[in-house]
């Protein structure tokens, strides 16, 4: 596995310096074996469904497992989508002439290395591998093993892809099992960061078990705040979005904090939420306020449900309500409902979590909905990205200094030369 | 020490939500304080330069222990340069309309609780401090024993100073000790990056026993590769700017590698090293052109000598150059001397380091030099921020949708609407 590592460092940094119409030609080489080589990955993929059904795998699962044409040529649209943007790597970010002839400029790079570990969906694979290819990063990719054929062929076509455009094969990798994870996770020599992409559990054992930064998030414990100044239609109709859209979905609310001065119009969103299929789960104040409900117990307020079950408190102030978020929440995406403009304004400063919202449903805090175009996953940590991460998530930065013989002693002592730090235009760069 | 951390947390929690001009406010109450209480700061640091010269303590590390009027002066004169500084807190990066009145922005943010561990220089408690408080993070102070009394006074001004601009004192605490270090690297849920400024030794220690991010970096291996076609008397006096300049510095070149085509320029070069004191350490064939050396040994090439010795090696080609870098080099900063644009080009898109640079001396890198204003460290690590760090690296984003009462479901389905993700100018922000 070091051998694996290290080898995908090699790679990357063949990756990173080639000009972008080499890594768009790996890109267009990918979409082209996804096409010619659609038979051969439809009869891998049939392999890992007759041993997924053997086994009893969930219908849900196995609706993930499953690869059809209609997936592959959806694949194929998404390389195509990243064919068309510009290649991110090598803008410039800041540029500053520090003195005559000499010229600092910050320009995106590729990170280096990634491993992904991710579950079942074997798309995830192109979906992943298109994005590394496009932001010239090494990849290994751990999939989970009922899709091991079907992974197996689309790490194939991803280094076929890469011998096409001339570019080392091994910075595209999959490995398999547990143990390989282990030892990756120790490799922080050569990899950069680890994505993992599945449940609350994964993550979290990853994220206690290796050096490597990781990025993502375990729980999606998020916040919707009904203030006394609340429209209830409004605060009904988000609050039976952030709940029933989509459930088992990270960004789906899981508590629901209602100002105390709401509580006389409590009862038809509650009876709302109830006819919409909803358990509610309430401390005795607020229980007074519903038709039906089960009492909240300690871990209700701190869980991620997953399902139809909501959290319901009553809370006295907007500055209680912000404390419950911060000791009870995830740092994920809290929304508050309120007609005051101010009170949104204090909610929207003063709250710590990657997304905070006013008057919308939590359901919002998505890359895709926030226009990043790709994303490769929520980040509830702090350092490097934060929120729904797109490609930028997948770029670092390197200062390049141009000059003309200029040593540091000019600038000390005696007759000092004096810099002159001046912000210069950025030019877009030369592809 | 979880008690510290977690004070620590909740009152960043308020300094981030405060407006600029409270926190602009505490700097100013600080440098204040510095001016008021400069007699008792000044008999605290006796008390400590006392002990230490008792202790035996090397003269320049006394010099750097020693405060004086022209320091604080000094001292009060980084705070008003601060001051003058736009507050870098809340600031938009990215502004999106999603569809009408939806609007996305994307934020800066304090990135929450540092730990900074620094060892001698108690000058660095109201740099740090200064800079914690600009961009509204809290902070944990842990300084040398031979300082204890001049931070601990001088961390008693910064938190008098968030008293008399109302914000929590808890927002920057000071710890003594080892034993506090350790538990505090442990407190992952309420400390978000560790910043050692220190010796390699310290850096790497810290880096093997926290799951927190670090941001520094251990070693400083700079590289200088004189090209076939570099210019003799430019190559001269880049390799003795970056060895001698100060040669303790992470910045300075450890490793001078030339190009075999250059050989018959090396000894003039060479010579003019030896004559400004530098011991040179070269392989067998640079040996053959260069009037006094030592035979480089294994470490020589990977070594961070900080003193005035130069590991000096042949290398055939652009390609072996990199290679060597990439094998031996600690990503910190590279240099390319050569008249050939071309060559420079592929140097410079080639190496992966957080800086590279095209003849100029290593010694520029630096956040000073860069115009970054008060510099934070250097990173060597290629997450969140890399190479020479300002107050930049100190923030995070978060992201603040501010809608009319949208759901998610109305974006799906039948009759659904579609999102503009329509970019905004970006105004600036209201303090």
């Amino acid at each position: 596995m070091t051998l694996i590592a290290r080898n995908a460092r090699i790679a990357s940094r063949a990756l990173a310096a080639a000009p972008a119409s080499q890594r768009s030609a790996a890109l267009q080489a990918l979409a082209d074996s996804l096409r010619d080589r659609e038979h051969e990955i439809l009869a891998a993929n049939a392999i890992d469904m007759d041993a997924a059904k053997a086994d009893g795998l969930e219908p849900h699962l196995l609706a993930r497992l499953k690869l059809t044409s209609s997936k592959i040529a959806g694949l194929r649209e998404g390389l195509g989508q990243l064919l068309e943007q510009a290649d991110p790597v090598g803008s410039h970010l800041r540029k500053t002439q520090l003195d005559d002839g000499l010229v600092l400029t910050q320009v995106t790079s590729p990170l280096g290395v990634l491993l992904v570990i991710f579950e079942s969906r074997p798309d995830a694979v192109i979906q992943i591998g298109g994005l590394a290819l496009r932001t010239g990063n090494g990849l290994i990719l751990k999939g989970g093993r009922e899709a091991k054929h079907s992974n197996a062929i689309l790490v194939d076509c991803l280094r076929c892809a890469l011998d096409a455009a001339n570019l080392p094969h091994d910075g595209v990798c999959g490995v398999e099992g547990r143990e390989a994870v282990h030892e990756l996770l120790d490799c922080d020599e050569d990899i950069d960061l680890v994505i993992p992409r599945g449940s609350a559990e994964l993550v979290r054992t990853i994220q206690s078990s290796s050096r490597i930064p990781v990025m993502g998030h375990a729980d999606g414990i998020c916040h919707l705040y009904i203030d006394r100044e609340a429209d209830p239609s409004m605060a009904t109709r988000i609050a039976i979005d952030g709940k029933c859209d989509y459930p088992a979905a990270c960004n789906a609310t899981e508590s629901m904090l209602v100002h105390r001065d709401f509580l006389d119009r409590l009862r038809p969103l509650g009876a709302a939420l109830i006819d919409a299929g909803v358990t509610l789960k309430a401390c005795p104040e607020a229980a007074r306020h519903l038709d039906h409900c089960e009492p909240a117990e300690d871990a209700d307020g701190a869980t991620e449900y997953g399902n139809l079950t909501l959290s319901v408190r009553v809370v006295g102030s907007l500055e209680e309500a912000i404390d419950r978020i911060h000791s009870h929440g995830s740092g994920h995406t809290e929304s508050i409902v309120t007609d005051n403009a101010e009170t949104a304004a204090s909610f929207l400063a003063s709250v710590d979590s990657a997304s905070v919202f006013h008057n919308a449903s939590t359901r919002f805090a998505d890359g895709y909905r926030y226009g990043l175009g790709a994303e490769v996953g929520i980040s509830t940590g702090r350092i490097h990205a934060r929120g729904p991460v797109g490609a930028d998530g997948l770029l670092t930065t390197r200062w390049l200094l141009q000059g003309q013989g200029q040593i540091a002693a000019d600038y000390s002592g005696d007759d000092a030369r004096s810099y002159q730090h001046r912000s210069l235009p950025l030019e877009p760069k030369k592809t």
